[in-house]
């Protein structure tokens, strides 16, 4: 479907390719600064030799349009632009630089761009790998699933009524008690954090969590220009360290207190009540971020939400990390005003979710597809979990530490010396081999990695943590 | 599913509901200053009589746990709340008021919140009907369609690679000339205007506008703190106009040329090129809000993004319109540094849109399924158009004005009289009839309604119009 040089043309491949280049630079798809693939990407696109590319990039380059960059690669160049081409067009750099949200960290960016490629084994990803995903399954609920109107139309701001209703039986079952009112349907456990970062806090707001942190690896709140504090829960002086920062902001707890991402670690409970009950009295609201849940491999613990009593935390649930990320569907539970208020935030930013997928999910857990899928999944898992363990115990038990996976997907890795840092991530990449260095969860942090069973086949497993060590070996 | 009373207790009904109400209040679901249902809502969810609930209430006022306030309801108490269970909760309204995103218009909650009453005659909705809404085809293609695992993994950070290659075709027929890497796929062309506004613009920015605008009903640039300036397209100075507010800032220029939301004008060829000129050569960017192109009744019209030769203009699509809302997809064509900083923005928002609505938009624009339903639908909404047009031919000629529809969903019905303000949209609300005034899309204007012939049955339409002229000539 992408565009190819023809054989049909009057003109050689070189020289379609070279116009082909020029009209995407001067309609502005490629734009100053952009960097265009690299020579083998555009031979595969252009099913033509390498050397017949290079001839097209040396008379661009020639004609100032490209410059290469040491190391970097290719770019569209800022003098050409207007010299050559006479041509003017908003500065976008200049717009992305200095508009509101933050960029993602530039190690996540490569995580998010290679994890596209399928020839990359996956180490740290948070997600299902294809086999473990009900694909057929879904497919078949789909066959079954009767669509009326209602279901395709706009959304009303809260979602879906049927899988509000159904969630509120689903979550009893974890001692949380709700009504189709306490919860508001979003696109993902992210989104919720999202929309409470716009909705709840004001500038300036300090938002509690604990390091590691998935936090430190998105920005919803950094973006909205709040401050990120780092405190322990088990500290001495949690209470009085809260009550400091507090003063005159706002604030919110964040944490994920069961399967922790990136940690893997639960807390007892004693701990949950204890930072319930210190939240409650500074009243502090707290996000138990708890998509995870699902994967205990062995028994259920009691949420922070089961505790509160006081309309004090806000709960958070997906299907992501157990059925499928690509629905895009997660919950928020919390008291009426402030699922009213997200309600409408929500409306305003995306007019709801899927409709669609909103069904599948109502579907799948009213009718027990879910909780049987769920059996099944924590089985295989736990499976995954030992066979990376007994990697670790053959192989890397001299150079680093781990605590066995109660569930979930990871294993917080810790290597004894401080070696993990951005050149041993681009080392590996190099090798097509992605991993989630610990620094992206915990700013200067240069000792972990955080692995997951739950992505690569158990061939790539192996392969991959082969490669790492005989990288660690070296250092 | 809700609860109710049981006649298995020991307690007697209204017993039963004191409680029930005293655990939400406690709990926090009802948190201080919750608005509760009426006596009528709760007698039909208790499936009780109203006296029943009455005396619950009663009881309830008593504690100092509910208040009514004249007029408005009954409210959950402040005093009450410390006073008498001595419990403390964050203090959500106080959250609420000082946090980032602006609330909703509160004729706009009131029209979100009627919308999803079935009693309701929607004289203004924005919104394909029930009945044009291409249901049970839906439902057969998702029998069709096949999944893989990619297909319901996390979505790569433009979206369905497939889905973006039939856009590029797609969009072809409109003179647009485009690459899949600049294509974005969102959710919904709502979710476009926001990703812009914390990607690509900074806070102050100006947002140039023509009013009445779509963009004075929702607050995606206002929430983030953007100035909205109104400029009319075919001022003789629009050009100097435009000089004046860009000077120190940045800005963006917002229009809807093809059916305008909420006029349905289409502009002329030259006042395209006109403000394209102008815009390229201001370097102000433009987006082009096109979601209603495919619903033009008799020919196609040339869009603004065909005669960019400069990657000047974003350009907005999406299937809301034509296909099914509750599918939230749309697209962002544009050059790809933008794609790819608002694909980053969006992958922190919310990983990404539905895979699964994905797939169908991709089925149904690839297989030709998309083109014929358009055929009919458009036939569809030509004979609804006429027909609410002889219904104002005949009884509204000598009050109002209007222009005679080129597609889309509205008719921009002006009164001669200035009668369209909160009263006259109140009062119709009160006999079950939603309008969507003027004032919501130009602040001050009380001239306007916004007409659909989409949404409602023609049944409705006339009952509907018929009290509107009723207390039209009242006034
Ligand atoms: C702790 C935690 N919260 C939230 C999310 C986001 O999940 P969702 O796909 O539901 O947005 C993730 C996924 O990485 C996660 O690990
Ligand atoms: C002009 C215009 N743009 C965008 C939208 C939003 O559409 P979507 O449902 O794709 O977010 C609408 C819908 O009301 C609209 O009228």
């Amino acid at each position: 479907m992408k565009w190819k040089p023809s054989s049909d043309s009057h003109l050689t491949f070189h020289e379609q390719i070279v116009d082909w280049m020029k009209f995407r630079i001067e309609s502005g798809d490629w734009a100053v600064g952009t960097k265009i693939p690299t020579q083998r990407q555009l031979a595969i696109q252009f099913n033509v030799n390498r050397s017949t590319v290079q001839l097209a990039l040396d008379e661009l380059k020639a004609d100032g349009l490209l410059q290469s960059k040491l190391g970097s690669g290719v770019f569209v160049t800022n003098i050409s632009w207007n010299v050559l081409l006479n041509k003017t067009q908003p500065n976008w750099k200049k717009h992305i630089d200095s508009s509101i949200h933050r960029a993602n960290d530039h190690t996540i960016q490569l995580i998010n761009e290679y994890e596209q490629y399928n020839h990359i084994i996956r180490l740290g990803t948070g997600e299902l790998s294809p086999e473990l995903l009900p694909t057929k399954q879904l497919e078949q609920s789909l066959k079954e699933i009767t669509l009326d109107a209602k279901s395709i139309g706009y959304s009303s701001p809260k979602g879906n009524e049927r899988l509000r209703r159904v969630l509120c039986d689903y979550l009893k079952r974890r001692g949380i008690q709700s009504e189709p009112e306490n919860i508001l349907i979003v696109s993902g456990a992210l989104q919720a954090l999202q929309l409470i970062a716009i909705g709840l806090l004001e500038e300036g707001s300090v938002i509690f969590h604990e390091e590691p942190s998935y936090l430190s690896s998105i920005h919803p709140f950094q973006s909205a220009g709040m401050r990120m504090h780092t405190v322990m829960r088990n500290h001495q002086k949690l209470a009085e360290n809260l009550k400091v920062f507090k003063r005159k902001r706002q604030s919110i707890f964040y944490c994920v207190p069961t399967l922790n991402n990136p940690t893997g670690v639960n807390w007892l409970l004693e701990e949950k009540k204890n930072l319930y009950n210190i939240c409650k009295e500074l009243q502090i609201p707290i996000i138990e971020d708890d998509v995870y849940h699902e994967l205990l491999f062995d028994h259920t613990l009691p949420t922070l939400k089961s505790l509160d009593k006081s309309g004090q935390v806000l709960y958070l649930g997906s299907v992501s990390k157990t059925l499928s990320p690509g629905l895009r569907i997660g919950w928020i539970v919390a008291p009426s005003p402030v699922v009213e208020r997200l309600a409408d935030i929500k409306m305003q930013t995306d007019y709801g979710s899927s409709a669609l997928s909103q069904e599948i999910v109502a579907h799948w857990i009213s009718t027990g597809l879910y909780e049987n899928h769920l059996k099944n999944l924590r089985e295989q898992l736990k499976n995954r979990a030992a066979f990376i363990e007994n990697i670790l115990e053959n192989q890397f038990r001299k150079i680093a530490t781990w605590n066995k996976s109660e569930g979930g997907f990871y294993i917080w890795l810790r290597f004894n010396k401080p070696i993990v840092n951005k050149a041993l991530f681009l080392n590996l990449l190099n090798q097509n081999i992605l991993i989630n260095p610990g620094y992206i969860y915990h700013s200067g942090d240069s000792h972990h990695i955080r692995l997951s069973y739950a992505y690569a086949s158990l061939a790539e497993i192996k392969e991959g943590l082969h490669a790492l060590l005989l990288l660690c070996n070296h250092e």
